[in-house]
């Protein structure tokens, strides 16, 4: 590999200089390493957060991340595999049905997950609230289970895109998590690693995601829908709402509950229209066009991957959810439409409460979190609950409602209520 | 002290807002007790070099560093004190002239100087050339000669301004050393806390200088000036010229040699020409108008001055300079007019030959360096020395050979030479 020096790649950048390949192979593979400290990556990371990067250099940034690893190859599987990401969300539990409703049409789901960090929850988090579960598989187990579940959800092993990982930890401490170019290749690099065939992304935009307009979450899914495709994944996206937060529920065991009833062919109708919605993309674009997966929500064979899914991680599908022991209602403090539920503070409020964590290694309480009685567009009576809040801990409750304060507007009786769209726009 | 976040502040300054007060406040305290670390300073130094501080910023940081550290105050010596710091050039011996002329004159000079590092040579690497002199003073000894002699050039000790030592050893390794405000926090920070009361910049422009543009040049010497008025320090600066190297040696030992020939009354007439600038500048900060410095030189009475200062040092004035073992001489290839000699190929010669150091620690040969025998404007012989190189590791000879070439231009006999000014301009 040829030499560089880290000042000299830094400067560059600085200058607002294309970065050559060999001096993002360098720059990648000397950080995994440790030649170039975190120092004088925070540095370049800040320059490239400032002067930005063009695809080609961060297609290559990407294929360097991913070289710092292992990569993982599903192509002697028997069956084509999709892979769904979501930039986060307040109550976004759409893994949970999304994966065996996949893989009951035929599409195996090799899905990589990751826990929950501040106030959109993880997947994983999530999982982990029904008995016995286990979020760790070594990737015998995991390519066993693709093979005969179809699905598998787990934890994403030390091994794929450790430069990321480490850049990730060091981002978060030196205000440069907000770079599009590094937002995308951290993403994409775990997700191409992952060796999916194809893959949809979930951009989430408004109050609750990361991204709060449509403008950066459109450009972020450009720039990964690029990146998929110059590393052969066959990648869409979809840009979609997060102001008001999926479902009737945040938290861990009330998501997972809130699931099932998606899979026994019910649950709410926002969660399943984004849930098969990203299912017709899943197959789309691992190749498979003539199935309905509505039919297998309806037909109950969704239902029967899940619960093989969960037995599979030592689960018990059938156990009783675990409860919060403590709960709180929240009144509507008047009659008429709710006409908006905010998801920042819906998602604020279920982190309070113990669904979250305040930093890494933190635990989270399975029973934690936040239920809502009505959606927007609902007319709601005074005096009737509006949320309810669960929590082991009855000292959060008064933080949670903090947040929630201010979260939601109760109009007139009989106003007219225009929702706006799920699904905002669809890149390819 | 209120309490701040690394993250909030880097943030601020990445997204173009001006740091409070008690930002600046806490992030250098921090930075200085280790609660932010090194990658979340670089962060916001590249911050700060991208998006910039405004004056008040600048001003607050350069007072943040100064309370790292202890400031000293010479209000109670029997002469008024003023001080002059270089910014670094090629050939730069003026500070050893100028020190004991101007206390000649009546004006305590305090002179807290580094050792070189690259090309541009550093004070006390020249005067430790001198057999026993000590750069190493106490506060007390400091202060004893102030008293006593007049003028002082020593080390400058670990106690002023702390955060400044550890961010520019920072900077350096991070790409972060080319920000203006960085810079002139810097510098001023470590001249205010050495309390003296009057303060002359030179500022050098031109290839041998950190700044190769006069317009850049004078936005650092307009921010110096700024952050030293706002200090109650009086301040001035010269921008002068570095396309050229000063005088006609650059090195350790030859440097000396052609100080004291100044201090003697004679010397090139660029070297006293720039000394007798600067000295009318520290006397009229100081607020001495009644004595031209010239006489002093005249009369011997800098001379006198400068030998007691380098005795109360351990330094012995009248022994012989130690000299390089091996000599190389270059001849001019044609006859004319010497119309170019390059600052920054002479000081990359010099260096080169083992005058400066490659990295902080290493040692410095006291004979090396180059000796140029025209300067721009004069008409040379074919065959006649034009250079001599010095050290005493005769295979550095070719990489300073190399240096050269190209470092000069001989035009046909007769040709009109047009000299630049010296002294481009004053700020104040």
């Amino acid at each position: 590999m040829p030499q560089h020096d880290a000042v000299e790649v830094i400067s560059a950048k600085r200058d607002r200089a294309e970065l050559t390949d060999s001096q993002i192979d360098w720059v990648i593979d000397a950080y995994t390493r440790g030649a170039v400290d975190d120092a004088q990556m925070s540095a370049l990371a800040m320059a490239i957060l400032l002067n930005g990067m063009d695809r080609r250099e961060i297609s290559r940034w990407t294929a360097a991340m991913i070289a710092s690893g292992e990569r993982m190859d599903f192509s002697t599987l028997s069956r084509p595999t999709a892979d769904k990401h979501s930039t986060g969300g307040v109550g976004d539990k759409i893994t949970l049905p999304l994966a065996p409703l996949v893989a009951a049409c035929g599409v195996a789901v090799p899905q990589l997950s990751g826990r929950g960090l501040g106030h959109t929850g993880g997947t994983l988090d999530k999982l982990e609230s029904i008995p016995g579960w286990r979020a760790a598989l070594s990737n015998e187990e995991m390519f066993a289970q693709l093979e005969s579940v179809g699905a598998v959800i787990c934890a994403a092993g030390d091994g794929l895109a450790p430069a990321d990982k480490k850049l990730y930890a060091l981002r978060d401490v030196t205000g440069t998590v907000e770079a599009i170019p590094l937002i995308a290749s951290s993403i994409m690099s775990k997700k191409i690693a992952e060796g999916t065939g194809s893959l949809v992304l979930d951009v989430k935009v408004g109050t609750g995601a990361f991204m709060k307009d449509v403008e950066r979450a459109r450009e972020l899914a450009t720039t990964m829908v690029g990146l998929g495709t110059d590393a052969g994944v066959r990648t869409v996206a979809l840009l979609t709402d997060m102001s008001t937060p999926l479902g009737n529920t945040a938290g861990n065991a009330i998501e997972v509950a809130e699931s099932v009833e998606v899979l026994a062919g019910g649950g709410p109708a926002d969660v399943v229209e984004l849930t098969l919605a990203l299912a017709r993309e899943m197959l789309a674009g691992a190749g498979v066009t003539d199935v309905d997966p509505a039919d297998k929500l309806a037909d109950g064979s969704a239902m029967d991957v899940w619960k093989r899914m969960v037995r599979a991680q030592d689960g018990d599908p059938d156990a009783p959810m675990r409860e919060a022991r403590e709960k709180h209602v929240v009144a509507a403090p008047s009659s008429g439409v709710l006409t908006r539920l905010d998801a920042m503070a819906v998602g604020m409020a279920a982190w309070r409460l113990g669904a979250g964590r305040a930093k890494a290694g933190d635990a989270v309480q399975d029973g934690a979190g936040v239920v809502w009685h009505a959606r927007p567009g609902d007319e709601i009576a005074s005096g009737e609950p509006l949320f309810t809040l669960l929590t082991d801990e009855p000292e959060r409750f008064e933080r949670a409602l903090g947040s929630l304060a201010g979260g939601y507007d109760i109009a007139d009786p009989g106003t007219a209520y225009e929702p706006s769209p799920l699904v905002i726009d669809r890149i390819s």
